[in-house]
């Protein structure tokens, strides 16, 4: 797409003051959720342009190309957009596992009887993900 | 459980500057997901005590009991959080549509070629829901 195009798709994301929106990611065929991370515009285009999720990263504030340390990317089978607009889906293939911890999913604590147990288990030893 | 022990519980939750934490639902058997809000502490509480849904409406400022206007209320199923802490996942069992359009999900807009068609359609009128 041209760019004049691009700049139109991409004012249709109500970013928020901070310039960021929540962006779910998805399993593609099972329907697991694996994580929610924040894009900025920048995140959407480069994600668009390269099909692999690249993320917002708060703590390190700059883009996060989902994997580039960990080797665990993200690619992108499709993007929706919510009905105000405030918040993406993305539906990936997850190579490996979303989670630093090197579990599937970074949802992996329950709400039971006042915890929060641990209800799945590291599939990789984190160590392996980082070379730490 | 305890007051103490609740209060325990809900310091788990890494709430933003704002109060609020992003909340994904999503439909328990399916994995469909359904849309994402927020919720602040006492969205929480009441959720877990109630077992239905409730978020924070950041439009009108105020508790938002999840089908107190449309009927088609969120029975909670399990309350998940992220690793961070600052994400949550309710994985619930959603009467009749979840998004204020009619759509069974809020995320109805997918990204093509520098558009965003709808590609989900209404299964309820939004005039029946809310009786405009």
């Amino acid at each position: 797409m041209t760019e004049p195009q691009q700049a139109a798709w991409l004012d249709a994301i109500a970013f928020g003051p901070d310039g960021l929106v929540p962006a779910i990611a998805q399993q593609h065929d099972t329907g697991e959720v694996l994580m929610l991370a924040w894009m900025n515009r920048a995140a959407v285009a480069e994600t668009i342009a390269s099909g692999r999720a690249c993320y917002w990263s708060r703590s390190r504030s700059r883009l996060w190309r989902k994997g580039e340390t960990s080797g665990q990317v993200q690619r992108l089978v499709e993007l929706r957009l919510d009905c105000d607009g405030d918040a993406l889906l993305l539906r990936v293939d997850q190579q490996g596992v979303a989670c630093h911890t090197g579990r599937r999913s970074c949802f992996f604590r329950a709400a039971r009887d006042g915890d929060w147990p641990t209800i799945a288990e590291p599939l990789i030893d984190p160590k392996q993900l980082y070379r730490e």
